[in-house]
């Protein structure tokens, strides 16, 4: 499996799964809004937004139930892997092998959903063999699509390609990270170890944004600093070309499937976060799902100097000789 | 002036005016898509993100003359400050005085816009007496219209009263800033001395995020860090409730006068980023348009122990203690 007709076919059911799941996701929300009624009406339940985050885990819960049941009935032989699903089992181990597997984030930007900033999504990816086939990534609140299917290219709201500027596809800054949008996120490892993954990540990002000549030749001067609170958004900004450069540890595959299906169909490139002893000569290897460490590049066209890829895999190299190793795991081993 | 029906006019005016000039500047990126075709049209320019800057440049001058001239049409006795004509000027005082003023940044979030990561928007407050009386920030890529006019609420969409969860509204966290999601941008100035903006800036979001009873007790464990590149956006998402805390140093008052009136018609506070000599008991002064330095708290209600604005200043207090002196003045004085 699977023939191109059964992808395409596989494809349109994503899609479609991505878009109702995505409304129940802004129904949840939009329940929490009250009335335009100034006074409290007396059958409203009074939600902090404490009592918010026992509300979202619940839709969370139930949108992977959704997802998971409308996929039995459809594909009844598919393997299915949510995260709410995972995270309840016994086993924290890489449970993806080379059989048809659904790999489904309900909700990723959870803590965005709570307070209701609109970046948080639905992420749908649907794998043949370790590879991300089918991705797709439904932004409900601001009615936005992210879509792909292996040899299909990759698509905002189902008709306009990616990435948006394509005619050419600007190549890498000649000077990249300078130039460069470099996205991150803080997470959720707050510890104020020297030696924790906040100050690793910390050190890191004030390479990457001081200004040239600074930090003994570290300093990167990004074009701007992004955080958005959701890797799987991030991920399809890179893939939109909007993001130059998306580097994170501690994500999990569901987070990341997607939009590496859509990124990589994009014309982008997804490894390591983690640089190799070698940075400058250390080959550039395809990002391991399940890894929890990822860097991404952003598509690119060819300049008079370089290919594409070149132009990518010195970007890489940039970043992995500005930032630290971080420290992520699974926790079963 | 202006009496009532007065600024609601003038209100009507300014949200088509947004709408309007949001236009032009997602016409301007779409112009930059290209065709869906993968090879290059003989008459299409080759668009690189460096040439991107110059064509955003040249919107950013358009759409501030076309806001300038309708506005002159429409109110030929009101004084204009945008940007762009500011920028060209020869003072860098602060202009606005007593008399019915438009203040305007036809683009806020350009880096975003050059990218074309969809933070960007058009700002357009209408200020009396120094006070912003009326707020329009349209984001059109996301199609996001946030709107306020003195006395009136403050609005998303022209439907959605501000902030969004409002039945009754969530009082600030017992113990803010845990809980919290906090916005800051890391700005232009990347100097890397102990005593450079963005050193401080770094030492104060590490305070912000590290866990509870790190550093010295400045451990404020947020719930989130966000960055969009925008200061208007950061704003308008205060008011929606989605940030609960934005801080940041070094914006003009054309990036902020538009969604300070939003923020505080949804019931939001906004005072001085800067702490002072004794943040537990100093007075909590309204931010002064010009100061270049902003603390912001979203629209909060009571709790049991505390009114709505005794939350919102004990919010700002737990700033104040974890945040450094930021060192931004006017060019001129």
């Amino acid at each position: 499996m699977a023939s191109t007709e059964e992808l395409q076919s596989i494809y349109q059911f994503a899609v479609q799964l991505g878009k109702d799941a995505g409304q129940l996701l802004l129904q949840s929300v939009k329940s929490r809004y009250g009335s335009t009624d100034t006074k409290p009406s007396h059958s409203q339940e009074f939600v902090e937004k404490d009592n918010a985050v026992d509300l979202v885990t619940k839709v969370d819960e139930e949108v992977e139930a959704f997802i998971k049941h409308r996929v039995s009935i459809e594909y009844p032989s598919h393997q299915f892997i949510g995260e709410e699903t995972y995270s309840k089992g016994a086993s924290r181990n890489y449970l993806i092998d080379e059989r048809p597997t659904w790999c489904v984030d309900p909700l990723d930007g959870t803590v965005n959903m709570i307070h209701i900033f609109p970046m948080f999504c639905v992420s749908i990816a649907f794998i043949v063999d370790h590879k991300p086939a089918i991705g797709v990534v439904y932004a409900p609140f601001v009615d936005q699509m992210f879509s792909a299917c292996k040899g299909r290219g990759a698509w905002m709201n189902e008709t306009q390609q990616l990435p948006l500027v394509r005619n050419p596809i600007p190549p890498m800054p000649a000077s990249a990270p300078k130039g460069c949008i470099f996205s991150f996120e803080w997470g959720k490892d707050r510890r104020d170890s020297p030696d924790g993954n906040m100050q690793r990540k910390v050190e890191s990002l004030v390479n990457m944004a001081a200004e040239i000549g600074s930090r003994g030749g570290k300093g990167g001067m990004v074009h701007g600093v992004r955080s958005l609170g959701s890797a799987t958004m991030d991920l399809a900004y890179c893939a939109m070309g909007a993001f130059d450069i998306w580097w994170e540890g501690g994500c999990w595959e569901w987070d990341v499937a997607a939009g590496i299906c859509i990124l990589q169909e994009a014309g982008g490139l997804v490894t390591t976060a983690n640089p190799p002893d070698d940075p400058l000569k250390a080959p550039i290897e395809p990002a391991k799902l399940g890894s929890r460490l990822y860097l991404a590049i952003r598509p690119a066209g060819p300049s008079s100097d370089e290919s594409a890829r070149q132009g990518q895999e010195r970007t890489v190299r940039e970043v992995w000789r500005r930032v630290r190793t971080l420290d992520y795991s699974r926790p079963g081993g």
